[in-house]
């Protein structure tokens, strides 16, 4: 649980001012300057350009008509640049601040004339530290662009990326709504490496708590465990997300799509179902070391108690011949003849070693025989 | 769990009277003295005041008919006053006693024609008891007022006001509903600080249990799952509520606004996950609580089992030699040489000391092996 | 769990004897013979008495045409006056044997025309013995009558007859069904200061658990579960009946008496949560239980430790010295100088008191370094 | 767990045949040779016969055509039989192979013209073992004929058979359907006795595990808790069985008997209730167990400790007096005077003595009021 | 759960990459050469063959237009015949990348013209390991055949290959859809003897616990529970799928095999029973587990706490009689008579080890007043 040390950006729901007005564009202090990227193309051509302004980049847009756009914005750091868009794009002050706001669930609104505004939530995963985060994606579509804002330069993406700027077929032929599908499969395929990642570091800590395990280690699985239930948290509403996708009528999300917004859909079931797996596998691992421990304090005791059964006995005997019963009155001089004769008998010493001996096998027997040296 | 000191008012809900009339005012033994205040506004006034008697405000209501107004009402000692309300603003019996008895569920009533009947709870946390408590907020919605009833002089609407004395904008010119949706928000906003509160409280927690857990810091986490389980209690009300609300006739709730209930429906939401997410980490504290005492009682047994082990033999070695088996026979004076010959050998004293020491090294190795020198 | 003692009526349900033939009146064994009380009333008088038979009651009963009556039986020992009930007032076999089988869950049938046949489960708490116990009250309405029958001579429904005796009122213009109403508010009010108790009695037990718990304390909590348990199982159903009720239709329970109804359903709601509320805090009584047992061990463990490991070691030097290896030897008399010359040395002793005194400081510091000192 | 020595036929089911053509006849090795019974009756005549032969049987029903009939038949074992059944009665392969699997859930289906196959599970309960066994029951309805099969001879339906052979009344008078649902009226009344059962069994543990908790308790318990599992698994079905019958059109069932079957509705809701109030409280039983075997393990370290704690430290004294530190050098003979001048005080012995008694004083005054001689 | 290791592909679903083109055949590294078999038949004739290549597959189709065929492809390695299949069969891209990626969740699709797309998980056990694999099986169903897909060239239909060449009967007759039921029903058949081979494995788990358990114990059982675990999974969406295909219209089902499908329906939900039920039983093996380490530590405790309770006190008393107290003033010859007496009384010696023996004698009759010689 100590994870969240590298996690600063964690709490941030958690900041919302109470009281400030529904629709403010509250911009977090530490967002970062938007850069402008666009990606133009149709069946003939393809472009992709960085602009250095928002204008630039609406002037790129309106120069190639017959096309359609990526737009991708990405860092809020600039107000009038949001509000410029909210303009442009029609979108509402509501919705604009879903986007800056990080912390939204996924979902899809249904508004203006057959447009979409999705949100998504893109993972990350630091393999050295095994903790999660997750950043929002936001979409809004348009009869001819999709305009993805997010807050971060860098994200998962890039292969889709590749894809358009390779692949002169089906992407660029295809409607806009497509794209947006084909961003929402390349998120939704990123989690699958990263749970395979975490399926590796489930049977990591398995075998740390079979072999040696440490209150670290016990740690070191709550904290997947709390990861696995944040992720549960995401995928649950990306299912609900695709599904509603699915359900949407004709003109919104034609019928020729549907089939791969299913696809998405049967995808997000099964990253539930591993997510669901994951979870549960490592509240096993929790009775495993839990069981563990209490075989270890068995074993623990097991030794005191046959180091401590063999030589308590032992003790009290060679105690006995210690004592100092005097074989003699000190007074009288008279023989005390029934004072612990045994000291005075030629083999008593080498007897007593001999029963001592046949003492410690018959314990070691004992113990033997009720299993205390098998390891438990 | 020893919080419940701190919190009077916990059980008020139980104190109900069986038997009594339904649609009783039964005003609570503790209520305070009413007091009143009127915010009365459109786009072109302002205008904010305190009145002594609730005629008084009704007057300053009547007044000003083409503005909207908030009429709050805070303290409920004046049955007259009460009985009044309800005659005057259309409010049934069984209403009223809702409002009253401070310990509803979040609901929302259509009543009449199109006017609202809204219970909200509005969240109050004390830092420093780490505890919770929840205070009523009773709404009913007019033509062109909002009226607002609660038990307590103080509450968390504060910037919702300032915003009205401020801002020209907005809320001065929405319908009225508007105003009720931003109260609604704003209590619902309150709730995030106080989630914040208790994600540090848990870390703090967390800290605690993994150096030094003590018994109070078990209550601890009990009494804040305790606190969590109460908080989903009423968040998920109030999510219905919100989702009720979405749900009203065009006529109830204008279009335009549905937006705005969605977004804090939206909000209502993410309140839940963070509950769940609290109360899920809570469970965790507890696992690793109970695991951590386990582990305490390990590392007390090896360190009991490693003393004992040590020297439970060597104690039975020196016995030995202290035994007092004699080398002569007292009475004939015959050398009783099988006993203990050892005794009168010039070396068995060194050789002694040094085969004690190879069997604590023999042992110390034994331990190191099995790890028990690692802390567990 | 050793409750039941007192709860002799608790396996009733199970003593049902197979294959008895559907619709067959099996009246107890201990039934009580049948008393049978009448409230008469409209706006204008009211009439109460308690008659000797049933014919007698009848006979009351037609004599005042335009009253509504409020006919309250208590006890089934009378097969005769049962079947007569039936014949009177239209009921069927199979319902009157739910009537006399004391275990139905909360339900309601409509039946007739517009007639309903309640069963309510009035709860008894025995304060001393903390035990639950829950009676069946059935009610049957007439177009204007309410019938209501129960096995015991003693209810909670003194309140509501004594707000038909003194108020003129509400209660007495309004339809029979609101008496109904008035009926199930008033069982379903006794609840709640119930609730208070079984909060009370919690707070209670934790202060034990904290204490000094035993086992006797783990008993009664889990006994407390057990009948919250069994809380749970009444309310549920009385909900689901409160909601049956507001889902009829106009001519059975008229529009006007459905903000009561809905009131009531409310209630039933809060009561849900709070026995969920109850059993939550409950299970985590069974934790807080759990852990102090495991922190006491701890302390009792620390205990033998701390003091074994201070006198093993010590007891183990001061049994070195106890060791008789010979400074002679005794057959030819020569010194064995090697042979413990620790002994011969002057300031041997005080040397080694010294030592030991330093020992023991030494584990003390370690003990009070690990913490061992603090309360666990 | 080890009950399922008595059960040899728990794993039928799991005997099944991957592959065999669905709808054979597959008949299990060990089915009994058929018998036939027939009850034939209307209100004016009884006739209970077994016959050797179906086609006796057969005969006998066709010469009784104006009564109605109940076809009794147990055993499967011949084949020829049963297809000769399937080919009079209408029945379909896969029905057939249904009743002779005899593992399937409680289920209904209409099938041909308002004709029902229902088949439903028999209780059987072994009071010494404490076993659970089911076995299944089929019906078919028919115009005038209930064909019941069962692969036993042995039922739970004579009280039934005794009810249409004593009583005149009711159930010859009413349609065949009258009678299916008297028969599974008997089947399910039957589970009650087994429930009181049960709810001794359970207190009997209680008392066990309260007085001399051991593994073979725990196992007993967890045996319970699996049978109750079981149990659970045959209930639910039931149910639904039974709603699915309550809502069947009014020409399969008609609605004179609705009320039969609702009644039948609630007893097997009634026992959903038992079986899950009996499940939870052997949760608690086996939270007892745990509980207990934690207190006992604290009480033999209370034992071990105190015994430890007073013991220890005065053998370490005794031992300290033991040593042999010399009063005089051997070898000058010179007076050794500190070394353990104690030794030669008058009154030395009786002081160490009276100092250890105090001591041991001390230390039971600290265990006392540690709480530790109260019985934990 | 180190099963694993004998389940190299069970991550295989995790190495899916991000970012490829949706629908593209990412066909496994480790995919097998594709064999092709075909059985045509009819009422009148039957015909199996393996072809060498998929052309002569398709030309030994069109060769018998009047029969019906199951097309049996195993091997999913050669990309341009699956091509070649997808354009033959009209099969959809994302449906064949479903066919090649062996990690769907059992479904059907209905596409086309009442065109079935089915997949179904077959099941493998391995009853030395004791691990579980699910291989996939996808089905299209057309007018006149089934085309069958999977990756390996085992499987679990050979039953239904030797029934259809044996059987002249029904299978040959019955439409298309009927041979997919039959599929269906043999897959789901295979599960039933897999879950009698676990249930006798858990029987056995049970017996090692009982006997004696080990950490590979507790591990064998919580891989078992993970097994469950997937296989609920599993069957879960076979479930759904039987009862899509229920529901599905006459066009594609017809009315005459819906029995069938919901008797395979039946299965379904009984394997879902048996799951569970091995599942709780599973659970209530770790508890019994559990109790049983805890009841061990008890034992061990009770031998380590008899034993030094017995004798820490004795060598205590020995040791007393180990002190050196003088009977003499080494100085002044003074005799010291207070200075252990004891030790020069005649009978001292043997009274004394008469004593210790009562003491001994009393201590067992403690702790077998206790009960601890009972076995725990």
């Amino acid at each position: 649980m100590s994870k969240r040390k590298h996690m600063p950006k964690r709490n941030k729901i958690l900041e919302r001012k109470a009281g400030t007005k529904p629709g403010t564009l509250a911009i977090p202090a530490e967002a970062f300057a938007p850069r402008f990227f666009l990606m133009s193309f149709n069946e003939h051509m393809f472009e992709e350009v960085e602009t250095h302004t928002y204008q630039e980049l609406l002037h790129k847009v309106r120069s190639v008509p017959d096309a359609r756009h990526w737009i991708d914005i990405r860092g809020y750091a600039d107000q009038a640049v949001l509000e410029q868009v909210m303009q442009d794009f029609g979108i509402h002050a509501l919705q604009m601040e879903d986007v800056i706001n990080d912390y939204q669930r996924p979902k899809v609104e249904d508004f203006d004339q057959n447009r979409l505004f999705i949100i998504t939530r893109m993972l990350r995963w630091s393999p050295e530290f095994k903790t999660l985060d997750d950043v929002q994606l936001s979409l809004f579509t348009g009869p001819n662009y999709v305009l993805s804002l997010q807050s971060d330069y860098g994200d998962c993406l890039d292969p889709l990326r590749e894809r358009i700027r390779v692949g002169k077929g089906v992407i660029r032929q295809r409607p806009t709504m497509y794209m947006a599908y084909a961003m929402l499969d390349v998120v939704l395929d990123y989690y699958f490496p990263v749970m395979a990642d975490i399926g590796i570091h489930i049977e990591d800590l398995e075998t740390q708590v079979l072999r040696e395990p440490s209150k670290a280690t016990l740690s070191q699985i709550l904290d997947l465990k709390s990861e696995l239930v944040k992720l549960r948290r995401i995928t649950w509403p990306e299912r609900d997300l695709m599904n509603e996708l699915l359900r949407m009528d004709d003109e919104t999300i034609p019928d020729s799509l549907k089939v791969y917004f299913r696809d998405a859909y049967d995808h997000a079931v099964q990253l539930i179902d591993l997510v669901d797996n994951h979870k549960e596998m490592t509240s096993s691992l929790v009775e495993l070391y839990m069981s563990t421990v209490s075989n270890r304090m068995n074993e623990i005791m097991k030794v005191l108690t046959i180091i401590s059964s063999i030589f308590i006995p032992l003790s009290f005997i060679v105690g006995l011949y210690g004592m100092n019963f005097s074989h003699q009155d000190p007074d009288t001089g008279h023989t005390l003849r029934y004072n612990m004769p045994e000291l005075y008998q030629p083999f008593a010493y080498p007897i007593l070693l001999g029963f001592m001996a046949i003492l410690i096998l018959l314990q070691l027997y004992f113990f033997y025989k009720k299993g205390w040296f098998r390891s438990f």
